[in-house]
């Protein structure tokens, strides 16, 4: 009989190993149900002096109140024996046994919707600050401490919001397994927290400090308790995710801490670190990609390749085309010819790479490696040309691969990379789109 | 009574409208069920010579082979009566009725299978191709035309992929609502094909002209009907996703087109057009962005500043730091006495912008506004110092900004970006990782 029968509706028997366990899980939903009321203790800078005063007072009314509800929702229980529903809350179906569908029902309802609707809020106050305080001590990404323009901290925001909607449809918001999160969670913090003042209060030995300690360590003690059960009996009802997520997070923070280190060691400068600036100017090497017509993109390309290499008579100025479809190389000779060597003649070669399997990337690559071995030690600056068509959807029209390029070229040391544009429609039409008027 | 019935069900009675519209209907079915014989006619210049009468040949075998097959089909059908199921095909039902589950009924069914395999690739062999041709003349995005290393276009078969996943997603893989779909594109197409033989014979009034266009002619008005009534018949079961379509596809194919030929008249370059390399190279302003600290990858950006700078008297070097937290201010004037004013002393101005809103975009816009009107006719050159940690997970712990801020700057004309990168790890460990060794 006693198997068939769900592990929650044995009679709790004291002495024996399940009903230790029944007892421990009706302990730790109920200190489940009492979370919230530490927010006190977490605010009290936030009360009006005396401080810890006013915020002893507000704890007192608090419990009182919560004492109040709490005992009233079980007598009422007792009387109206209401049914767990995932439809339904207890609340309202006690509102409704006890007043009819009335008013009162409704106020009741929409009051609870309205405590919740604050409740939820505390994550937002909260979070983010935590995660800028965590962020600069740089256990977390440095952007977590980044004010925005609204005086708050846009990612720590933008985070919750994200694992908030993740945890909501992972878990098809149902309340019940989303518990198990939650308790898993809050009571290990409480836990921690308290074995921290613990500590503290050991280490300043100030007055009263036993009767401290004693107390902060005998909550630390039983919320401690409290969690190892909640791990336990909720393992399969959301506590597991945590239980897993808990050690990943902290490896993660060392993880970022110890790169966040890394970085600082790499990149500071010291008084006896080589200085390039010290060293004369290195020669330039200017390389231009030209594609197989010679338009207007192409000429402003070659004209911020040729504003860079001026005056400089130890660099090279170089224009390189691949060469992917050989029948349109003797079209962008002519146009060369007719329009860029009257005026660049002397000062640029054009290079025709072929590339016979129509790559474009490897092509630029190869040459740069021969360029670097002919003369090492320049800088290479490579000037891609682009062109804006004035809207993002003819854009797409063009092709994608000078961002492929671009990031190719951007993994070489020496190589600078130069983005000119040429703007295909006239500035006044452009701020127009957007709505400016100059 | 009648109107309880499916309308598929009624009995069909000539001259009745709806009893037309059956007949009609039928008729449409049938034609689907006969699509893909065209294929010969498509592929006629892939016969061995002479090929019209190779393919005629293989025509008749073919229309032979299909006349039995579905002769068969309806005979055994009519024996043994199965039913369209969604679960079943047709010919599975009838070879297990006729050979029971056994060796036979597997070798048909797997048999079916490979026919369809070998039919699916058609799409494959076709749709690149024909969007290759249409993309050069313009109509579709130019990336169509463009062969990849192994010889096939590489987006025509994404796209096909794409679109192909899309449609079995949409339609849940629903084979009768699938055909609907199928049966418009297929009929509207001979259709098409068949008004533009008749147009060519009627143009060239080659010998026999007379009766081919008769025919061509008969032809495109059965297949035109077919394809009315499939579209009316079927249009809740995926014709509507066509009569929609299709329009649409024609519209942004002549939109992209005028793009283009926009694009050409735009961009292509006229002898008697400006050509700015017919003028002095411009003066160059060039400003390197500085973070608040000045480490290696700033002196990076600083050195590639005054490498395009040197030796240009007409040209002016600064650097400009956005000043979102004032108190890290008095450490960068600290450092950039100490690293940069002992070589580039006079050569460099440092400009503090306050962004007392911690903006970075915006004030280096106001401050590009303001460096114009001191001088314009520049070649304004602003260097992004960035730093490449060696791998890209460490690269998401550092800021975003610099993507924003480089596609705010390349859409101001007169603006040339120049992105230099500090690499942190050395060069031999970066291959190393790519799994390259020299």
């Amino acid at each position: 009989m006693m198997g068939a029968l769900p592990a929650e509706y044995t009679t709790p028997q004291p002495g024996h190993l399940l009903g230790l366990y029944v007892i421990m899980r009706a302990f730790s939903n109920g200190c489940a149900a009492m979370t919230g009321v530490e927010a006190v203790a977490d605010g009290t800078s936030a009360f009006k002096p005396p401080e810890s005063k006013n915020a002893a007072k507000t704890l007192v009314i608090l419990i009182a109140t919560l004492a109040f509800l709490f005992l009233g929702v079980g007598f009422a229980t007792h009387i109206y024996h209401p049914k767990p529903s995932e439809v339904e809350t207890i609340i309202s179906q006690l509102a409704r046994a006890n007043f009819g569908q009335g008013i009162l029902f409704y106020l009741i309802n929409f009051a609870t919707l309205a405590v919740l609707m604050v409740a939820a809020n505390t994550a937002y106050a909260g979070f983010p600050r935590l995660a800028a305080i965590v962020a600069k001590d740089g256990y977390m990404p440095k952007s977590f401490t980044r004010l925005g323009d609204r005086l708050v901290y846009t990612s720590g925001i933008l985070t919750l919001t994200i694992i908030a909607v993740l945890l909501i449809v992972m878990f098809e918001a149902n309340v019940t397994r989303l518990i198990g999160l939650y308790a898993v969670g809050v009571f290990l913090t409480f836990t921690l927290a308290q074995l921290g003042v613990v500590n503290r209060v050991r280490r300043l030995k100030e007055k009263g400090w036993v009767q401290a300690m004693i107390m902060s360590g005998t909550g630390a003690l039983v919320t401690g308790i409290v969690t190892i059960v909640i791990a336990i009996s909720k393992f399969t009802q959301g506590a597991a995710v945590v239980v897993v997520l808990i050690p990943i997070i902290v490896l993660v923070s060392y993880w970022i801490k110890r790169h966040y280190e890394w970085f600082d060691e790499t990149m500071t400068l010291h008084p006896y670190d080589f200085n390039p600036l010290s060293e004369p100017a290195e020669p330039l090497t200017v390389l231009v990609l030209v594609s197989s017509d010679v338009h207007r993109g192409i000429l402003e390309g070659l004209e911020a390749g040729r504003a860079i290499a001026e005056g400089r008579p130890d660099s090279i100025l170089r224009a390189v085309h691949i060469e992917m479809d050989p029948e349109k190389t003797p079209r962008l000779k002519e146009k060369w010819v007719q329009f860029v060597e009257p005026y660049l003649g002397e000062k640029i070669k054009l290079d025709i790479v072929p590339s016979p399997y129509r790559w474009l990337v490897e092509p630029v690559m190869d040459y740069l490696d021969w360029a670097d071995m002919e003369r090492s030690g320049d800088r290479v600056i490579i000037v891609l040309p682009e062109f804006e068509t004035g809207s993002w959807i003819t854009q797409f029209l063009h092709n994608f691969t000078a961002r492929r390029l671009r990031s190719a070229l951007l993994n070489r040391p020496h190589v600078t990379v130069v983005s000119s544009r040429y703007f295909m429609k006239p500035m006044a039409w452009r701020l127009g789109r957007g709505g400016l008027v100059y």
